[in-house]
Order: structure tokens, then sequence, then C-alpha cells
């Protein structure tokens, strides 16, 4: 099959990437290794699916993933829609989206249901398992949630960016009319945006451009361009930037005793003072994936809006021109579509 | 009076150093500047006492301001027992302590009763105020706590980092049978562990030195040597090691989704990657000064023990050999005692 290739230095298009082996044959090789990245079926609930990829998203992480984060090598890829092409006769043909941490199944972080933070987990395009930068991706049949007839391929491929700002609401106790400053006008901090405006919580967006805060004021979000930034305190920062340069200003945002949240991964170092954060007893909460459920739910009510975020579809065959566009400063989403 | 002046390079002994004025003659001077320092009577509820120094602590807070901290000038010192000598009638001859933070008393943060996190604070010795390497020191009369008669000055002296320890309970909400590892045998990380003990956590405190760690052990907290060190997982763990250093290793000791209070407050920049808070969903929290009462009613339950700690008593005269000693490596508490 087609696929994106990240052997740790370079990224090529391989047009023989072995297919994921099919799931009935489960138990022949239990024990074997499948595909260059190690992926072995027989994640959580011990069977996987074999999902035909429709569309899969480019996040930072991807361009994070180029630059040696995770030191990841393989297929990457972690926000797709697809549907089943192998797997049980329930999903078959089913349109699907699939959770991307692939927990032991075993241990006391998956029995707490936060397989997320399965320490002997592998992820989706960026630990141990190949992605869905690909026509076919092999997923637990435990990670995969259907999606909703009322909602488009284009709006389910956001379903985990989704998830990963809906887990803020479950990491941080909002109290009404707490005032929440997200830092970031990007895709994610745009979608952190539209779900922490769900909340009686009063949201405004801090970002660089004035065309994305237009795209977040049409959500009904408060925006302010930095050139016109006058420092205020708020009791929730969000940092969305996907740079490091945003914890400093982050940082000098928040009230005493507010929280900041982090959802930036960086591959770098950090060099920062946390004095402030010690003498204003801040509380810093990272914060990563999300479940599915309420992102899903979210996008069949059309409480968020995705579409206007897309930028432009690649076919997966220009995978490399579409990353290159991707790492151009304020590209909005960009998407692969395998062709057949 | 005698008093320890630091002027932002050398730290000295100033036998002329201005006696605070009396705080019968407030009306008189609202609006007049006293001391070096700038600090005006009328913080809080309008009124100031001036306390006669019995003994003060000298603590690494005061070593990270000879390092530029803050960059405070005047007379330092935020650990203290005294009397007052002068100030409402009530309170004339009575052994006080003092909270350190002097808030305007007008502001919506002194207004729910953190007034230690007012944007106007002045903190005695650390921002704005003189402290109390003197043998008078003059604090708000709302920042005064009388010491029970069953508490001794040695140990009375302890109640502001007995304070600070007990700000992570309530910062930190802790289960029952929760692990936390305290990251340092000095001074501060020994007043966290046997706070920590009053609550039904199980503690252990990581440290470098034999002789220290034993002292830990006598209040009945498990120690380990870091040289044993075998890597473990906690729920919580408090960096109190005093050095940039402890980060890293607190970052590695803390579990998926568990919590990082950091108590070290240190000059310079910390340089960290922060992506494995993110990936591990972390809460880090900020912990400075706590309130008094909880840390003198162990006092005077006799459920924390605190003059082991003491290594050495200095008159205030030899207030720079008792500096000089406190930055060695390894030293106990050292107290300075105004000689009359």
């Amino acid at each position: 099959m087609q696929a994106l290739y990240w052997d740790g230095h370079d990224l090529s298009i391989d047009s023989s990437y072995p297919t994921p082996a099919p799931p009935s044959k489960i138990e022949d090789r239990e024990s074997k290794i499948v595909g260059a990245t190690g992926i072995r079926p027989g994640f959580s609930d011990g069977h996987t699916a074999t999902v035909r990829v429709h569309l899969a998203g480019i996040c930072s992480t991807d361009l994070q993933i180029f630059k040696g984060y995770m030191g990841f090598r393989g297929v990457p890829g972690h926000e797709l829609v697809g549907s089943v092409s192998d797997g049980p006769e329930d999903l078959l043909g089913k349109r699907v989206v699939s959770e991307i941490n692939f927990g032991c199944g075993q241990c006391e972080n998956c029995a707490r249901g936060l397989a997320r933070h399965c320490t002997a987990r592998k992820v989706m395009g960026i630990l141990g398992a190949d992605g869905a930068f690909a026509e076919y991706v092999a997923v637990p049949v435990a990670n995969l949630h259907v999606v909703p007839e009322n909602v488009s391929d284009e709006e389910a491929v956001f379903t985990e960016p989704i998830a990963a700002a809906f887990e803020i609401l479950e990491q941080v106790q909002l109290n009404p009319g707490d005032d929440i400053l997200v830092l970031g006008d990007g895709k994610l901090g745009n979608l952190c945006a539209q779900v922490l405006r769900l909340t009686s919580a009063s949201v405004t967006v801090l970002g660089k451009h004035e065309d994305k805060l237009k795209l977040i004021k049409r959500s009904g979000v408060r925006t302010i361009l930095l050139n016109d930034w006058k420092p205020k305190l708020y009791d929730v920062v969000v940092e969305a930037t996907g740079s490091a340069s945003g914890l400093q200003l982050a940082m000098s945002a928040v009230r005493p005793r507010g929280t900041l949240v982090l959802k930036t991964t960086i591959a770098g170092e950090y060099h920062v003072s946390l004095a402030p954060l010690i003498i204003n007893e801040v509380t810093v909460i990272g914060s990563r994936c999300g479940l599915f459920a309420p992102a899903l739910e979210a996008l069949e009510e059309k409480s968020v809006s995705v579409t206007p975020l897309i930028e432009k579809i690649y076919p997966l065959s220009s995978g490399l021109d579409a990353v290159a566009h991707a790492a151009k400063s304020g590209t909005r989403k960009l998407l692969l579509r395998p062709q057949r």
C-alpha cells in the first residue's frame, strides 16, 4: 500500500509499504512483529481492526516528530477518519475514528480507564505504532468510535484535536464566570476556545493573526490581537501557541492561585524562570489527549465548527508537499486523502 | 539599633540603623517613608507594632536574596519570634510571631483572605519592607500571632517555614493512602515531611545526606538515600531540594496525572523540557507561604519537632559569619539573637 514513511531523518512516499495483516489471523502471529515500527496485534481487548483511511490530518505534533520528538520511526499520522475494511463483523464498513493511545489493557492505568497513560502504551503515529498517513492502518477495536451519520468525513477527522480540547474540561474545575485566556489562534487554540465557550466561563483568545482571529470571532469568542494586548490577569490561561515562546506570556497572564494549562508539546527545552509560578502559587496542568465521546457529540450537535479550519486536501501521494506546506507559519489544517 | 543591611551587593552590620518609629505616631506620618526600604505604617488594618526580636532564622531564601532574588535592598530576615515593645496595649510585652506578607487590605486578594497574594504587598525582609535581622522590626498588627506559652522561642522561630509546609495541605487534595515523595532532606524537606506525615498519606523523603535523613527518620518518616534510589512513581512529589537540579528528578518520579509541588524558589532560570509534564498530564503546583494558625497549633501540640534542626545560634553582631556558615552545604538551621 502507499504510505508516508519517516525513517528518523527523512520523510518519503513508500508505495510498497506492507498493508496491515488481516486481523482474522491474530492467533497465528501473536508473538510476531508486524510492520516497520513493531506494531503487534493484541492491544487492549486483544483484537485489531484494519481501517481504510478516508482522510488524515496533519498536526503540529507531526511537525515536531520531524524535528525528533519522541524519536519516532514509521508511518506518522494520528488524526483520521476511515471505514473498517477488516475486523469484527458488526463494524465492517462502518465509518470510524480511532483514539490514538493503545494501552496494554493489563496495568493499573488501563484498569482506571486511563489507557492513554499506560506506561507500556503505543501511540498511533507517535510511539511504536504505525499511523494514518497511509491507505490502511491497524488499530485496536477498543479504540474505535463509530461516526454519527450527520458528521462528514471532513468534520470527523477533527475528532482527535477536539477531544484534546475537551480534556481541559476533564482536568480543570471551572467556576461560573471564570475569565479564561487562550494563547494562540492556531487550530488548537481555535478548538480549545470553541470547547471552553460551551461552559459558563468567559473566553478570550490572544493571537498574532488577524484572519485567524476573525475565524475564531465567528464562533462567538472574544479575540485580542497581540499588538493590542494590554496586560491583564486571568483565572485560567491555556497555552496553545505551539511554540516555546508562549510560556512566558502565559505565565505573566495568570492570576495568583490561578491555573495555567499547557497544551503545547515541544521537542526542545524551555528556558524559563519558574519563580513566578511558585511566588504566585499557580497550578500548572499538562494536558494532552482526551476522550472521543464528548468530541463526537459536539460534532453531532454542531456545537463546534471545524470545516472553516481546513485549508486544503492533498492526495496522499503529494504528502511531502503537504508536510512542507504545513510547516509554513499561518497554515490552517491540511488533510491527506489516499487515492484508489 | 543594630541591623544586618543588604545594599544589593554587600551585606554589612549597621549599628546605627534607624529603629522603626513608634506606632503611636502613625497619623503624623501617614505619607512619609520610614527606613531605608520604604516601609510605611498603615498596612492591613492600618496599624503597625514594633517587635523586639528574640530570635531570627536564616532561610535559603535569604541566601537567594544575596544572589539577587527579588532585587531586595534593606534588612533581610522573615523568620522571627519576638515580643511587642510598642503597639496596641493588649499586645504589649506578648511573645509573637509575624506572617510575612503585608497586604494593602483594599484589593480583591486581600478581601479573599489572600493578603499573601496582594499585588501591592510588601514582604518582610524580601520585598519592600525591612525584616528581622535587627533588634527591632515593624510589622502590621494584623500579621501578629501570639505564641502559646508551651512553645519556646527556639520552636516558635520555625513557625514561618512550618506554615509553608502546611500550605501544601491547603493546595493539594490528598487521598488516603497516597504515596508522597519529598525530594530534599534539608530544613524545608524535613518540615514538609513532618507535616505531610500528619495526614493519612504515606511519606518518603529522598535525600543526599545520611545524617539529615537519620533526623527525618526519627519523626517516623521513611527515607531513601539518593545513592540507593530505584526509580518509582509517586502520586505526589514535593520538590524541596532548594536547587534547580531537583526539578528533573521530581518530574521523573511523579505518576501520570499525579501532582508535583514546587517549594524551591530559585533566583535563576530552569532549563528543562516540559514535554513530560504535558504527556503525563501532571499537575504542577507552585507553593509558597502558608497560614500561621495550623503551624502554631502543631508546635503547641508537639506534633512537629524542630529544635533538632538548629545547628547554632549566633549573636546578631556575628551575622556575617552566620550567613557565610549558612551558605555551606549541609548546614542545619542557623539563628540570630540580638544582644542587649
